[in-house]
């Protein structure tokens, strides 16, 4: 099965583009959190934000930038959620950013779901020495 | 009342930094989703993705990524949530990425929220319409 993302690409499957340069393209989602929802990928086919090549990143995130003032300016939002979904909650396996207009009381409080503290300062201590070592090896 | 994300990076609060280089600055969320929670901001202080200056996407989308790879490492996690808030459900208004470890049935079901479909082919058109123009009008 080809990527449906890469036949939006294509344009072998028809879909409300709203933007496309040289490296990227960004569409209309179409099962959206407000309209106006937009997902922006890479023409090229990457899975993650991990795969991504660095040449990518800047086109990539530039793209983003523009695109989330759009959104914001066009929906007459109050603010934009940007989003990446990395293999957990990642419908299609090629590199999507979500970009979603927010307005005050549109009924997603906070960031969604309940946040807690670490157990003990320990805790705290192990993932921030897990983290830092993990990026000294990478 | 001076920022307190300011204050993280000029060191008067202190904080478990994961990551730092010229440009920007990580360290845990203090209320985490899940344990591995990072913040990654600009050490510069810039109110949204929006106001953020063209010099620094690649600085601080490369460090995004970087750590979206040690979290999901250093955490063991099947993926990662890489997310920013633009004002609405903004906790500090200093631009934060949050990067999330995700695991499978880590009880976030799907993008969290139910999600809808346009109510009309018009309502999509008229949405990718408006985000059309501000693209040309920015």
């Amino acid at each position: 099965m080809p990527c449906i993302f890469c036949q939006v690409v294509s344009k072998s499957i028809d879909s409300p583009i709203v933007y496309e340069d040289e490296h990227t393209l960004a569409f209309l989602d179409h099962r959206p959190l407000f309209p106006g929802h937009c997902l922006l990928i890479p023409k090229a086919h990457y899975e993650t934000l991990s795969d991504l090549p660095p040449a990518l990143i800047e086109p990539l995130f530039s793209a983003a930038q523009r695109l989330a003032r759009a959104v914001e300016t066009a929906m007459r939002a109050d603010g934009s959620f940007v989003a990446i979904n990395n293999r957990v909650s990642q419908s299609v396996p090629h590199l999507h950013v979500h970009i979603v207009p927010r307005r005050k009381k549109d009924g997603l409080r906070g960031f969604f779901w309940p946040r807690n503290r670490y157990e003990s300062q320990d805790a705290a201590i192990a993932a921030q020495q897990a983290i830092v070592n993990a990026l000294q090896r990478a």
